[in-house]
Parts: C-alpha cells; structure tokens; sequence
C-alpha cells in the first residue's frame, strides 16, 4: 500500500468513525496523540517507540503510521534499520513479513520525498 | 469488505475445511458454536464477549463475524459503542485500525439492512 | 492470591504510581475507570466484557480485578461459567492456567462473603 | 517451581475447577487431552507442538506441563534445545526469561529421575 | 493468495530488504534459517514446529512459508491435519481464520503439484 | 522483587542455561546483545524502544532488566514516564499492573543508588 492511499484511507475512516465515536473513544483518540507530542523526549524519539511498539505487536497499519510521522521527523535509513533491528531481536522472525512491508513503504516514503511537487 | 463477501467467503472456506477436518477439528468448531447459544447469559452479551474478545486480540474476520451476529441480535450502535470503547482501553491504540475498519463494516451491516430486497 | 491481598498491593502500588504519574498516565486511568461505568450496557455486562479481554490476553490481575467487580455485581456462577467458557474457546488452552487460578479466587470470593464480618 | 509442586498444584486446580465446570468447558478439556494421543503424528512430536507453541505465546505453567510430557516421551536435551531454539528465533527474546526457567525446570526433572526412589 | 505468488513476493521483498539491512538483521536472518536445519530433529518436525508457532501467532505469511516448506518435506494432509489441531485446541478459534486461509492455501499446493510441468 | 535479586537470578540462570546450549541460541543471546550497542541511535534510546517493547508485550523480567539497564544510562523519571504512557496509550489497560511493578521497581533502583556503599 502506498503512503498516499494508506493517508486516504485513514483520514476517511477516522472521520466517519469519530462522527459516531461516544465520548471516551475521543477522548482516547486525543490521549494517543498527546502521547507522541515533545516532552521530556523528542517526538522523533517517541515516534521511534511508536514505531517498535507497533512492529513487534504486529499492526501493519500502525507500523505505516509511524514510518510516516519518522519520516517526518527525520529519522535516517540507518537510524530505522537499528530501531527494527530491536524489534526483530524483541519480537521474532513472526515479525519478519511486517519488517519487510515497512521496508517496502519507507522506500515508497524516500520516493515519494524525491518527485518534483507538481 | 462487505458483509455479503464475507459471508461468502466464510462459508465457501468452512465447507473445503470441514471436508476435510479429523474429527478433533470438527469437534472444537462445534464446541466453538455451542459457546453462544442462550444460557445463564443471553447470546446478546455473548456475542458482544466474543466481540470484545476478538477486537482486543485484533482479528479483522473474527471482529466482522461477531459484528454481523450483534446486527442480528439487535445490539444498538450506542451499545456497540460502549463494547468497543472497552475493547480500546483493554487493548491500547494498536486496536484502533481494527476499530476503524470495524465501524465501517457496523455502518454496510446498517446500510444493508436499510435496502429493499428485492 | 487471596482478595484481600491483591486489592491492599494493588492499592499500594497504585498511589505509588498515581503520585508520579504524568498527565497523559492518569487521564489514561481516568478513561479506564469511566469505560466501566453504567451506560446503554449495564455496568454487569462491561465487567463481563473486562474479565473476558483479560482471560484472552491472560492477564491475571486484571482477571482478578474485574472477577473482584463481577462478584460485587452478582453475576452468578454459572454466568461466569458462560463467559469464561467463550474466554476458553476464543483464547485456547493457553488460557487454562489462567482459568484455574481465575476459579480458585472466585471461590476465595464466594468464601470471604460467607465469613461473618468481625 | 518444582515438578512435584508445579503437579500437586496443578492436579488439586484442576479438581476444584472440572467439579463446577459447565459441559462446555469439561468438553474442551477433553479435546485439549485427545489432541496429543497418537495418530499420524506420534505423542513425541505431539508434545514438542505443544511446547513449542507454549514457549511462543509464553505461558510458564503450560511449557512446564510439556516439559513434563516431553520427559516421559523421552525427548532427549539435545532434541528439547533445537525446538526451544525454534521457539526464540520464532517468538524473539521476548521468549527468553520463559526459556531460562524451562531449562532450570527440565534440569530438575533429570535430576529427579536420578534420585533412587524411596 | 497463490503458491507462485507468495514466493515471488516473499522473494523480491527479501531482496529490496536485506540489500539495506545492518549487520544485525541479516544474522537474524542467518540464525533463522539455521534453526530449521537437520539435526537431532529432523527439518520434518522442525518444519512442524515452525508452523504450529505461526498458526497459534496468527501470522498469514509465515504460515504460508511453513505450508510449503512442509509440503516439501513430504508432510501427509493427515499430520498437518493433526498439527494444526494442536495449534486451534492452544490458540482457540481466533487461529481458526488463519486455519481456513491455510487449508485453502495447502489445496492450493496440492492441486500445483499435480499440474504437468509446461 | 528487588533489583540486586533479579540481577541475581537472572546471572544463576542465564550461566546455567548457556552452558547446554545449542550454537544457535548462543547466537541469539549475542545478537540480543549486539543490537543495544551505540551506533546511529545511542544506547539510551535503544534501551527505551527495549522497555517500550518489553512492556506493549507484557514480560516483567525484560521490563526489569531494560529498567535496570534505562537507570545506568542515565534515564530520568520523566523521561521514564512518557515512554511508559506510550506503551500504556499502544498496549492498553492490560499492561497497567506490568506499569504498576515497573515504577515499584524503578523506585526501588532509585533507593539502591542512594545508599551509602558499604
């Protein structure tokens, strides 16, 4: 799945979710954010977390998510490599066809950043 | 996915599986029906365990089976919603994209029902 | 674990951590606690639903601690029965450990209340 | 724990649990049993299944049940290390707290067997 | 999804992956290929064990390596009956999506296997 | 349990354990080891995606030994906190009593480094 229609998806689905969501799923929604916001760590750092989290409990979606806010934050190719390095190590080769789609999208991600806006 | 395809496919796989199945398999698929039925509790609540069962252990086709039961047991979108605000506390935000793609299957279950048959 | 242990730890462990905690942390335990709460589900129902998520995730604290509010909501003994029958069989034998330990405080329970109050 | 503690325990939870369970639960218990006799697959490589899949979901009470089957199928410790093996690589160091107590928990099941019996 | 597809893919991911993986990675891959080698079990069990661990984890893609891999080293639709069973008795029926998928898939490399080679 | 007794353990066992076995666990236990080393991302992060990872997945024994490790590096309590509000925010409520022994523990640490050397 590419970035563009991963955010798509999302963003569509967020909203006709949140129009009927009760008041403790938003507030749970906001909670996540807040989470991720600069703190005491950098949000790249928290991102990074995100990121490992999401990879050895194995959500694809989540993975994609959090490689895209990283990529925002700048994180490097090599900085990724070493944080799934832990999260293969942590969660096991079960994690391995995710490590592989997440390669597959940061390289869509690293493309992406390269075409010419139009 | 809509429902109508995932009705289909379920059974159309259940049928190739059980043909095959030993006896222990056929066995554990009944014992798996005969959990549901009405007792000490009614299948309403059972369903919306088995819901909040498969919501927080993140499996996308046990979520849509347990929501298509809920639909026929007449669990109101307000009670659903409750249901699954537990199972996001339970299970963290890792359910989230499973919640999302709940909801949208919760609304073609609504949109279905709203269709004169033919 | 007898009941009276395991609320006095958890109690103790839990103005520990309150005392530290961040803003993100407690209104996290905030939403927990409210997604208890009585609603278009009676409180019975989302107790059953927080015992079930935790026998699938077997958790035994949790399982402890909504086995303690199941049993101030009087679900009986067989409606346990029922629902933690469906934790067996969404969850699988893995969760048998956990089922045990699960009865044995149950009946520490049912026991507590028959003592007379000094 | 033990072995002789991990079965007196296990054996006494089992009793005061099978006394009060509904037929739904008694049933899954036997099929629980009846999957590990032999049959196309031999008990050995039944119990190492069982093992395996407890090591990779990380249920101690489970993986020491099997190490005892595994035991008294004759599973040597070169065999029992290979799969364990299996069961890191697979379920990652997440698996290794579990791993260190099921070598220390096979150790003393050779050890008990060399004691001359009184 | 087809036998020759899932290899391709698998394939031509692993490629685009382990051209930019650190040094960690790719001995994580090493060691988890070698954890399937012949030794005092033979690759037939280990194969075994390997896809009981991913049934019971719930891992569409490494059940798929595994089904083929054991349906090269001759694994009888009997056995894989067996073990899977083991794998829905310690999972529960949350595997039985995965089950179906995997039931499907092994037709599937039955029916390639009978195919005349063009 | 206390620091100096897990420390403690874990050293008896994990001696205990390497000796038996197998070269491919002995190189799982290095790659674990190896992949916490400073490098693009210093080991303090790295320390935190492994406590991060080790509490989404629920194993108090890997939360203890990266605490332990999080202390040495020079993590502060607040720096501590928000990562563990993202791995409660990811995994959910199922991981506070996981939390609640890890801020024991971390207090714990704390009062150890206060001590006079004897």
């Amino acid at each position: 799945m590419k970035p563009e229609d991963f955010n798509q998806t999302r963003e569509a689905q967020n909203e006709l979710v949140l129009k009927q969501a009760n008041l403790g799923i938003k507030r749970f929604f906001n909670l996540d954010e807040a989470a991720y916001q600069d703190g005491a760590l950098p949000r790249k750092t928290k991102e990074l977390l995100g990121l490992v989290s999401s990879a050895v409990l194995r959500c694809d979606d989540c993975i994609r998510y959090h490689l895209g806010r990283c990529f925002e934050e700048g994180v490097s190719t090599e900085e990724l490599g070493e944080a799934l390095n832990i999260a293969l190590i942590v969660g096991g080769s079960i994690v391995i066809p995710h490590f592989r789609r997440a390669m597959v999208y940061w390289q869509d991600l690293q493309d992406g950043a390269q075409k010419p806006s139009k």
